[in-house]
C-alpha cells in the first residue's frame, strides 16, 4: 500500500524497520530531524534510537531540528540521554530540566540562522537527516508533511537521509510546500519572495535518490496543541492592540488589510488573532512561522485571504477538520523552509506586523523571551528575533503579572535581553498599550509604567525610575544595585510584592 | 563661479545666504541633515540656526542625521539648545552630556531603520532637509559629497529642501555615489545589490527642482579624524583575529579573499585593517559603513580590490591625498545610502565578516556598545546591530581592560545589551580570541574567561561563574545580587580591582 507513496521504484528496496534505519546513527553523530512546533517531526526512528540507548548502548548525539518536537520526543530522547547537544529550539519540560541542570548543552539560535551555519561548514558536518514525508516523487523529491522547518537543508546536506513516510498524512498535501533554498555565497541572488503569496521554489525537497539511505513507514500522528481559550486578560490585550491598529488606519499609515501578520505561539497570540475575526479589518494576510487554529478560523470567517508559514500546528478539535480538508485551504496556504519564513530579507521587505509574547519586558522596552530569573531557560528565542528586528511594527504582548500576581512581567531591568530596546515598538498588557516608537528611554519608561504595569507594582517601579533618574541619571537611568530588586524579592520571599502587600494582591 | 555647480539655471535664483536659508526652519520643526561620521554634513545653515537661538529666539528642533556630525556642529547646536530631540546617532561630548542629563531626548536607532520610519509616516513629517552637495544636475539631481547617509530619503520626503554646495569638494566626485531607494511596501522589490561592486541606482539624489527651496554656497571643509596608531594591544587583537581567519581558510571555510569586510570606527578596527595589509590575504573587498584611512592604505598596498560604504572619513594626513585623487579610487569605490550599506537584506546575502568594537562584553557573549555602567550613553548603537545580526561572522573586539586597568571590559553580566548572545560569534581582546560559535552559554563562559579576560580579573570572574553554576544553575548561570559586583566596586571604590589589588594592577 505504501508503495504508492514511493513513486521512485528503485527506492522500494530501501524500506526498512525504524530499528534498522536507526542503525545508521551512531554515538557522537550530528543528526538533523524534521519537526517544527510539534508538527511534522520524524517519529519512528528517534523512538528506536531512544530504545537502543535505554537498553544500555552508549548513544549520544547532537540533535538539530526545525523547532520543538511533538509526541514527547524531546522528553523521550532526553530521558534516554540520547540528546547531548540540542539546537535551535525546544519547548519540553523534561529536556528543559536537563538543559538547566547543565546535562544537555542547548544552543539557542535565531530560527533562520541554523542552516546558514550548516551550509557554510561552521556547524556540522551533518551525518544523518531524518525527514517525515507524505511521499517521495519519481525523481526522489521528498514531499514534507505538516512542517518544512529545516528539513530541506538537512536532506540536501546530510551524508545519509532517512525518510519517514507517514501514511496518516493525505497525499493531497502535495503542492502545499514551496521549497526554495538560497544560493551559496558569494553567488547568492535575492530571494524572490515579494508577497505572502509568492511561490518561488519546488513542491518537494530535491534529493538525489541515491542519497536516501533508508525509508521507514509510520502511522503516528502529530501531537495536537492545547490552546487556552481567550480569557479576560488576553481579550483585553487583543482589544488594546486592535484599538491601536485602528488608530494607525485612521492616521493613514495602514489600510484596512493592515500588513502581513506574524503571530507567535501561545494563548495570547491566539486571542489576538481571534480578535481580528471580530474586527472591521479585512483581506488580511499572514507571513508567519506557525499556523495555528486561529489561522483557519480567520480563513473560515472570511477575514484572511492568504497565509504563509513553516508549519501547521492544530488543536485536537481542528486537526482532522483542517488536514482532511486541506484541499479547501491549499490555494491560500503555503509552507516554506523556516529560513524563508523567518528570513530578515523577506520580513523587512514585506513589512510585517509581528506579534510575539514576552516572558518579561522592562520599562525601557527591552524584552526577555527566554530566561526565567536571568538563568533558567524556558524554550528559546525561536523566531522572535528574526521577526522583531525586521518587522514594520514589532509588538510584544504579555499579561502584566504572572503566577497569580506574585510576578510582575514588567520590571525595571529584564534579567536577560533577547530583544533590545531598538527592536521593540509596542508593548501590550491587559492594562494597556505603550507605543514606544521614537521615544527616548526616559520617555519610554513613563509610558510603560502608566500604560502597562499592573497597579499593584506601579508605584514601586515609578519610584525606582524617579530615584535612578535623580541619583544616576543618564540616557537610561538605572541603579545597578537595585535594578533587580523585584527579582530578588521573588527569590527571597516567593513574591515580587512587598511582604505586607503579598496577601492583598492574591 | 559656483554657478557652474548648479547646472539647472532655474535654480540660480534660489541661491541665498545661510541666514536666509535658515529662516525656513522654525521652532518645533523636524529637520533632516546630511552628515555621516563627520563627513559631508551640512555646515553653514546649522551654524546660522545656532546663531539665531543664541541671540534669544526660541528655536528647538528634532534633528535627524545620517550619523555623527563634524565641525563641532552637534556641540554648537546642543549648546545653543537648538537640538531638542536627536536621532539616530551622535558622538559629541557636549551633546552626550546634555543627553545624559535628560536635556536632549536621544532616540538611539539602528542606522538602517530611521528612513523606514520616515517613509512609512511613523516618524515625521519631515519639514526641512539640508543636504551638502558637490553640484546640482540639470534635472535637479543632488550630487552628495563625502557621505550619503540618509540624505537621499531626507531630500525626497522633506517639505522643503536646502542644498549646501560645498565648493571645496571636487566635481570629480560625481559618479562616486549610487543612490538606490527601496520601493514602497507593499510593492517593494528585492534590493538588487548582489556584490560589493553592484551599482544599482543613480549617481545623484533625484529631486524635483521645484522642491529645492534654497541653495547656499559654503567652503567649509569636513573635519578630519584623529586616529590612534596601532599600539601593542590593538596589534595583538589584530593578530589574534588574523590568526583565526587564517585557520578558517585552512579549514576551507573561507578563501584567501575572505568575505566582504565591515569594520567599525575607532582605533582597534583601524589596527585590524592595518593588520590585513601585512597578511597573506588578498583581493579583499569591503562592504562597510565608514571608509577610513585604512581602506585607502589597503587600496594603496594592493590588498583591497573594492570598497563600498556610506561615507569617507579621513585623518588630516589622508584627507587631501585621497580627495584630491579621488579619480584614482573612483572605479573601486562606491558610496551608498546608509539604508543600503547597512541593510539586513544585503548584509545577510553578501555574508560579511563584521568587526565592531564593544564597550563591554560578558562571559556569555552579550555585548554592550552604548551605555557606560548601564545608564550613561556613549554614542549609540550605530550600525553595529545591522551588521552583527546579519553577518556571516560577527566579531567584537575590545581591549580587556580600560582606564589603566581599573575597568575590566569583560564582565559577568553586561549592564546594557545591544547585541545578544545570538548575534556574537567571536570576541577578541589582546589576551586572545573566543570562538563562541555553536557553544551553549556555560561553554561560552569557559572560553571567554580563559581566552579574553585580563589575568588580573580572571580568577574573580571564574569564581563568579562557578558559584552561580553551583547555587543557581540554569542555561546561563547568574546570581542577580552579584551579577554587577565589578561595576558596583567601580562605582564605590573607583576601580573594579579588589581594593588590595588596585595598586598592583596600575
Ligand atoms: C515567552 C513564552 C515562554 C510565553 O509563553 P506563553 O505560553 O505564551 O505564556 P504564559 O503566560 O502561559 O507563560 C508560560 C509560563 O511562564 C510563566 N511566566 C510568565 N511570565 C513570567 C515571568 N515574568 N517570570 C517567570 N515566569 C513567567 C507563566 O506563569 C507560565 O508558567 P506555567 O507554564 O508554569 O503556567 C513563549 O512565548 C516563548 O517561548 N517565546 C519565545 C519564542 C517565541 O517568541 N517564538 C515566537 C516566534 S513564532
Ligand atoms: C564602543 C565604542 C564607544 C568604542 O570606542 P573606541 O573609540 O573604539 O574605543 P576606546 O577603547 O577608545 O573607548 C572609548 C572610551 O570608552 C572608555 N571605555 C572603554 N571601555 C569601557 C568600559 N567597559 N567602561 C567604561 N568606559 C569604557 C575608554 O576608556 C574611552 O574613554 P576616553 O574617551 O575617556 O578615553 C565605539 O566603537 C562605539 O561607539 N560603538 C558603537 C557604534 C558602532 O559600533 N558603530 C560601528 C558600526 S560602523
Amino acid at each position: 500500500m505504501y508503495r504508492s507513496r514511493i513513486k521512485n521504484e528503485t527506492l522500494w528496496s530501501k524500506v526498512v524497520s525504524p530499528q534498522q534505519a536507526a542503525m545508521l546513527i551512531r554515538d557522537g553523530m550530528v543528526v538533523g530531524m524534521s519537526g517544527f512546533t510539534r508538527a511534522g517531526e520524524a517519529k519512528a526512528v528517534p523512538m528506536a534510537l531512544a530504545d537502543r540507548a535505554l537498553a544500555g548502548e552508549p548513544l549520544g548525539i547532537t540533535l538539530i531540528t526545525g523547532a520543538s518536537l511533538g509526541n514527547d520526543l524531546d522528553k523521550t530522547l532526553a530521558e534516554a540521554k540520547v540528546t547531548r547537544r540540542r539546537m535551535p529550539f525546544q519547548a519540553d519540560p523534561t529536556l528543559r530540566k536537563e538543559i538547566n541542570a547543565g546535562n544537555v548543552m542547548f544552543v539557542d539560535q535565531h530560527l533562520s540562522e541554523t542552516v546558514e551555519l550548516l551550509r557554510s561548514g561552521q556547524l556540522g558536518p551533518l551525518d544523518v537527516a531524518i525527514v517525515e514525508a507524505v511521499a517521495i516523487t519519481e525523481n526522489g523529491g521528498i514531499i514534507p508533511t505538516t512542517s518544512v522547518g529545516n528539513s530541506a537543508t538537512f536532506a540536501m546536506l546530510a551524508e545519509k537521509v532517512i525518510v519517514e513516510i507517514n501514511i496518516t498524512m493525505g497525499e493531497e498535501m502535495e503542492g502545499l510546500h514551496d521549497i526554495y533554498i538560497p544560493t551559496r555565497r558569494p553567488y547568492r541572488e535575492p530571494i524572490p519572495v515579494v508577497d505572502t503569496r509568492s511561490r518561488v521554489g519546488l513542491p518537494y525537497i530535491p534529493v538525489d535518490p541515491s542519497r536516501i539511505a533508508a525509508i521507514v513507514i509510520t502511522d503516528k500522528k502529530d501531537s495536537t496543541a492545547k490552546i487556552e481559550p481567550p480569557d479576560h486578560e488576553t481579550k483585553a490585550i487583543a482589544n488594546h492592540l486592535i484599538g491601536f491598529l485602528d488608530n494607525e488606519v485612521k492616521r493613514g499609515r495602514l489600510g484596512l488589510n493592515l500588513a502581513p501578520l506574524q503571530a507567535g505561539i501561545g494563548s495570547i497570540a491566539n486571542a489576538v488573532l481571534h480578535g481580528f475575526g471580530d474586527s472591521h479589518f479585512h483581506d488580511l494576510t499572514m507571513y508567519s512561522e506557525v499556523l495555528q487554529d486561529s489561522t483557519f478560523d480567520l480563513f473560515d470567517c472570511g477575514k484572511l485571504t492568504y497565509a504563509s508559514g513553516s508549519s501547521i500546528t492544530l488543536s485536537a478539535d481542528k486537526h482532522e477538520s483542517v488536514l482532511r480538508n486541506i484541499n479547501k485551504y491549499k490555494s491560500r496556504l503555503i509552507l516554506r523552509p523556516q529560513e524563508i519564513s523567518n528570513h530578515p530579507e523577506v520580513i523587512r521587505r514585506l513589512g510585517l506586523i509581528a506579534i510575539n509574547t514576552a516572558l518579561e519586558a522592562d520599562i525601557y522596552g527591552n524584552v526577555n523571551s527566554t530566561h526565567v530569573m536571568g538563568s533558567q531557560m524556558m524554550n528559546g528565542i525561536g523566531g522572535s528575533g528574526d521577526f522583531a528586528r525586521n518587522a514594520y511594527l514589532s509588538v510584544f504582548v504579555t499579561k502584566s503579572v504572572a503566577k497569580g500576581g506574585r510576578i510582575s512581567s514588567i520590571v525595571p531591568m529584564v534579567t536577560h535581553v533577547d530583544h533590545c530596546e531598538h527592536d521593540v515598538d509596542i508593548i501590550v498588557t491587559e492594562q494597556g498599550l505603550a507605543d514606544l516608537r521614537n521615544l527616548a528611554p526616559r520617555e519610554r519608561a513613563k509610558v510603560v509604567i502608566a500604560n502597562c504595569v499592573h497597579p499593584s507594582y506601579r508605584d514601586e517601579i515609578a519610584d525606582y525610575v524617579a530615584e535612578a533618574t535623580r541619583t544616576v541619571g543618564g540616557q537610561t537611568p538605572h541603579m545597578l544595585d537595585k535594578a533587580f530588586f523585584l527579582h530578588q524579592r521573588l527569590r527571597d520571599q516567593g513574591s515580587m510584592q512587598p511582604v505586607a502587600a503579598t496577601q492583598a494582591a492574591e
